[in-house]
């Protein structure tokens, strides 16, 4: 399907100034459009385009027009909205796009194996917690030697604080990170100073509050189930309109946002038997949508399935992915090195596995997973390193925890030495969780801001299930959670952090001469 | 994997004549061996083998041996029992395979490509309705220009009236249609004339009633639903034992009964995300355990995808099965006659869709469908016609209708020869209802005979949701609609039915002749 088949929703500005909305509502009969100035509401009917789509076009909107739709009596926001900018439950609102400076022309991307990722999370990379802020510190991670951050999902999620992996309004980026032109200045600072910028995105869910998407339209499936809810449908009735929905936001953010590439959040669980994979179709769109930018889009699944047909072209039944991520390498490195046989680790820990992982890439190819209590993966056969991301800590190793302890509060310099080295002289592409290159300490926990206090119980009730055995588990509902995720960002001179620093920047500068 | 690798679960004989009992049974702490001799039993404990595998051989067992297996104190017959001679409730008996004395050592098969498949129900085939009764009408088969039969599923089902797709009891044959021996004379009887033996089998789910495997195993997904209840757990924890059971299957159905192939049930229903499709694995498994047989062996999905992955070979990406079902040349050519548009007609009827598929095979290649309300499958490519199965009627296309009614009873003989002809001179692998072939007019009703009233009524209520509008739904437990089902197998000379016969034939010799 090419990018220009695909039914773009939402509040779309044209050419001429208009704006045209159209939403996707099939289980709706009638839908209006109502657009709110503080006080003041109107309400207009929306014509029906056919398959469930609605339409209004207005010659004289402003930027930051507020609206809602009125679904056969109810308000509710677009959704795909591109701005939020009173969270997930308020009113959308209008953003003109084309009216960004972008100044990254000359920009010309990072090559797959030049590839080396650093996962930050907005809220906690910086005190401030927004985009903005995030740019002073691009010469620090370019000297460092990485070539693209990797941001934590930024799909307006219920509240102020979360991981992003609640994300209910997949086309706005978070409000209260800085919102749009937030993001759009950090992109732009990124290609300024020469580092990619990719974006972690979540399409095998939709977050548990502020989500009114079910009442538009069929966009969850009643055949299959993730461990976080309604499966999105991407194969039953009405699937041709959430594959828009999807394959429309990957188009976005490459189009809008000049992004150079998107993370697949846990593709194992976007569950399609179409003859053609939804992940598949992404990286068509996302290939299509980028071209005329210059440089190249990297479509990378968080895939746990050991199983090279992500990244193997369509011609030999694979998806074509640029990347996939390899955790076995991650698990046997820290089992190795911490000694920790629980969870997931209880596959892992023998030394033998640390030559296999840098020669073979999967440690579970096939052989029986005690962990997942099956068989697990397949071989990675000749598929070149280049192809998967390996990392000693990112936000779910190191959030999934009790604690949220990092690495270097489990392990002393010498052993944070020994891990770094192993995974940037690996053959694969590393993958930095933001502040490990100085031997961060704070935790990074497990944090949510939800207003629904049935969800908030919930969450709290899930996290004690899932980690009580390793200690008191800290309320994630509290703002102490997050701000004790914070980075110090210091390495005093002399100190093993600046050390540590300096590795990553050495082992990361001798990679590029390989 | 390898046949040899399979663990191999229920009574099984030894080669010194001894009886190994096997049963998976992780759920369970204890297990032992029931064995039932009139009023007497005898409880032997079972050893754990690791795995959840339980075992227990005894060398003075008789052929008919009854027995259970107790679970923490529940008896129940065994989910591999080969034979259920008193139902699915009932103790399980011990077969020894070895002592039927085959006599199909020249049999050498039939290639694909010249597959003209049979469709028989055996209940209903005959007034008898077991495997002995179809034996006489073999050579009157083989004389129509049919090369294999494809028998209903015959896995032990509740009661004595079922279509087959209710069965529990995977491994055995249904006792009241003759049980294993039964079906092995009709198999070596097929050899004899001349024709193929395929067995159909449902692979995605099992029956409602007499079903105990939960109690076992974790035998179902808690990720997947089908249209039939729990979906089996292909992916999920301890799929390796239900992968193993259903590969143990396979290779019983070739090895122990000659069959010449196996029809697989509704595999869109099969929810696999392991690096290799179960139904891949069970080609693989297949064609190892029949090679020493000296046949092909044909795997053939009834897959509703219109996804030729099915049958390209496995570094393309495919699954490497046979051939799969090509329904668009049913509904195309059905609604064209007939002009019905209900249900699943409402994407047909135009003349052009008849050249269409012959010539392109698919008619939903990727085109909206109203029917499933989205766009549906993908182009065939230019895989050959012999890859695909078409027919103009069977079981569900009839019997899936408020009264059952055959083609017979829609169109008068001149449509019946014209949609005969189409078929069989189609490039495709023709595939003929029970009784079509002289214009049979007697219903093919759905029947069953449940225990559980509970799940009779939810039947006969989910029937008259399904077709009321089409007319008075007879009663689907009642004996009626089993004995109305039969068929008349009568066509005197001169009459319609003879000449439509003789088209049959006629029309079958000249395929040959191509």
């Amino acid at each position: 399907m090419g990018a220009a088949e695909i039914r773009r929703c939402g509040a779309v500005t044209q050419p001429d100034g208009s704006v045209t909305w159209r939403v996707w509502a099939p289980k709706v009969k009638r839908v209006e459009l109502v657009l709110i100035d503080g006080d003041r509401r109107r309400n207009v009917p929306m014509r029906a385009e056919g398959d469930g789509y609605f339409t209004h076009s207005d010659g004289s909107v402003r930027e930051g027009q507020r609206y809602v739709y009125r679904l056969d009596g109810a308000e509710r926001p677009d959704p795909c909205s591109r701005w939020q900018p009173d969270g997930v439950h308020r009113p959308s609102s209008v953003v003109f796009h084309a009216k960004f400076a972008w100044t990254d022309r000359g920009w010309r991307g990072v090559p797959r194996e030049d590839l080396v990722f650093y996962e930050l999370h907005v809220g906690t990379f910086t005190t401030e917690g927004t985009f903005d802020a995030i740019i002073p510190r691009l010469p620090e991670l370019r000297d460092l030697g990485v070539t693209a951050i990797e941001i934590m999902p930024v799909a307006q999620f219920p509240g102020d604080r979360n991981w992003g992996y609640d994300g209910v309004h997949l086309f706005a980026p978070q409000d209260t990170y800085g919102g749009p032109e937030g993001l759009r200045r950090l992109v732009n600072a990124c290609h300024a100073h020469g580092l990619a910028a990719v974006l972690d995105v979540v399409y095998n869910h939709l977050g548990p509050e502020g989500n009114y998407a079910g009442e538009f339209g069929p966009y969850y499936s009643d055949r299959y189930r993730t461990a976080w809810g309604a499966a999105l449908n991407y194969d039953g009735p009405g699937s041709d309109g959430v594959r828009d929905f999807i394959l429309d936001n990957v188009r976005h953010w490459a189009e809008e946002y000049h992004l150079d590439g998107l993370r697949l959040d846990a593709t194992q669980s976007i569950f399609d038997i179409s003859p053609v994979h939804i992940t598949s179709e992404i990286k068509g769109v996302a290939d299509r949508a980028a071209g005329p930018l210059g440089w190249p889009f990297h479509v990378i699944a968080e895939s746990l399935l050991n199983d090279v047909r992500i990244v193997l072209p369509p011609e030999q039944g694979g998806y074509g992915l640029d990347a996939e991520w390899n955790e076995d390498f991650h698990h046997a490195l820290v089992a190795f090195l911490t000694g920790e046989r629980h969870g997931k680790y209880v596959d892992y820990g023998s030394a033998a596995d640390l030559p296999r992982v840098l020669e073979k890439t999967f440690i579970l190819d096939g052989r029986y997973s005690r962990h997942r209590g099956r068989r697990w993966g397949a071989s990675a056969r000749d598929v070149s390193g280049d192809r998967f991301v390996v990392g000693i800590q990112n936000h779910d190793h190191v959030g999934n925890r009790a604690r949220g302890e990092r690495l270097a509060a489990l392990v002393g310099p010498p052993v944070q030495r020994l891990a770094a080295s192993l995974m940037l002289l690996s053959p694969h592409l590393p993958f930095l969780f933001m502040g490990e290159e100085y031997g961060e300490t704070n935790p990074f926990l497990f944090f949510c801001s939800f207003g629904d206090r049935g969800l908030v119980e919930a969450v709290r009730r899930g996290r004690k299930n899932d980690y009580a055995l390793q200690g008191e588990v800290p309320d994630p509902q509290a703002t102490l959670s997050f701000t004790a995720s914070r980075l110090n960002w210091s390495w005093p001179d002399g100190s093993p952090r600046a050390g540590l620093r300096r590795l990553y920047r050495d082992l990361l500068a001798a990679r590029r001469r390989w």
